[in-house]
């Protein structure tokens, strides 16, 4: 059984990650941590119990595209010590959901109700980390412009199965300019482990998706005629794959509340 | 005045730079470079009077992109030391084209009849090298192929002027599926002394070009409806370039038949 480690408040100047969970724990922060903490790497949740943690760890590495795993956590331990000192999976994260057999049973603001000593914790690296890197470059991503949530798409790409764990990626698009598409690539690419390159430039309805003004997952935004549709492999396709393999029982974060890290979005940079 | 070294044909092994280089020199090599010494550098070639040359040379500094210099020799010199040691300008290209006041007034294939003291060779990269890394990586070049010569467009994206040089960046188009132009960028991206990363993907009549089955130089080869047209910078952009400017005097490489070097295309990845 894991012990929280002695919270230490002195170790959390503004601005940080650790400030940030702090914040949350405390319930002083609540809605979508997106500007939360700049500069440190954020990440989606999947907490699974132990008997389909291998598989799903596995689907992971099969798919690092959409599942780029940058930390897990031993059994029925809340803690991911590689990615905060002083991080509680069950309290630093302002909303999250429930799920038995498939079902979205609760939205708590706090698992420690319904911890179980069989969970595992998993975080997938997510959009954030490039997002800072492209608009850094001076690259405009449409979406954070318009304040709005980004689209997301299921595509027909299949992922990589494992065990139970199968279905089709989900892809997040931002329109570009040919030549931002470009820099875009090859900033992305610095960042495997928060989806890395596109995986898709252009033609839509090559992978399957019929209509760019009705995302799957979030907002639509406009694709200016001098653009086109960059598409990224996304952290919502493990949700997707979980939802479609209906386990016993999962906890996801709420859509947009993610886990903010004590890594830096720099440290993620292979070059 | 430069003195041509001892040649040494013990050091050219089959299939090198040398060897290939000798070859043209005793004439039992006349037509395109291509498929010519696999792995090694080739280059466009410009010869200008002295009083052009670092004119010339800023503009090749403003634009890397189309005019990417690899090698310049010093006045007079029919010697690239930093290219190739046994290397003679004069006469290991297969063919040149010779220009007075902006008209082609021949096509030799030996320069030591019209050399003079005053000018300056100018080698310039070639996108040989970054096919060959497409190439290796499984990525299907269409010109290649076909058999044909890659298909050219002079643009409306103005080159950095220079003195007196100055006009538009002539581009090359590879087609390719969008996954397959991703992975071009990557693989492009790290040889930027051949033309580095494209300057366009997707949308030709953006940089005024209005028939992909109409170029300004080389062979047409068909897009499918699955992929994108993908433009590189072009090596064509200074001969265009000095076409505009009609020097007195000057020299280019035959198209197809370039300078064949003794550096590996490896050699030219920066990562």
């Amino acid at each position: 059984m894991a012990v929280t480690p002695m919270r230490r408040d002195d170790a959390a100047p503004d601005g940080s990650g650790l400030a940030a969970r702090l914040s949350i724990r405390d319930g002083l922060h609540r809605g979508p941590t997106s500007g939360l903490a700049p500069g440190y790497v954020q990440g989606n949740l999947a907490i699974l119990p132990k008997d389909l943690a291998a598989d799903f760890m596995r689907f992971c590495q099969l798919n690092p595209k959409s599942c780029p795993l940058i930390g897990a956590s031993e059994p029925g331990d809340w803690r991911v010590p590689s990615l905060g000192e002083d991080l509680d999976i069950r309290t630093d994260i302002p909303r999250y959901r429930v799920w038995r057999n498939g079902e979205l049973v609760a939205e708590p603001d706090d698992l420690r109700d319904v911890w179980r000593d069989d969970l595992v914790c998993f975080v997938i690296g997510c959009s954030f980390s490039f997002e800072e890197a492209l608009m850094a470059d001076g690259i405009e991503v449409r979406h954070v412009a318009m304040s709005r949530t980004v689209p997301m798409y299921r595509t027909s790409i299949a992922t990589r199965e494992a065990g139970p764990f199968h279905g089709p990626m989900v892809v997040s698009m931002r329109p570009m300019t040919p030549a931002a598409a470009i820099r875009a690539v090859q900033i992305t690419t610095r960042f495997p482990s928060v989806h890395g390159a596109p995986v898709h430039i252009g033609k839509p309805e090559l992978i399957g998706i019929r209509d760019l003004a009705k995302p799957d997952y979030g907002d639509a935004v406009p694709v200016r005629d001098d653009e086109l549709p960059v598409f990224w492999a996304c952290g919502v396709t493990p949700q997707s794959v979980i939802a479609t393999v209906k386990p016993e029982f999962c906890i996801t974060h709420y859509p947009g509340t993610m886990l903010v890290t004590d890594r830096k979005n720099t440290e993620f940079a292979i070059m």
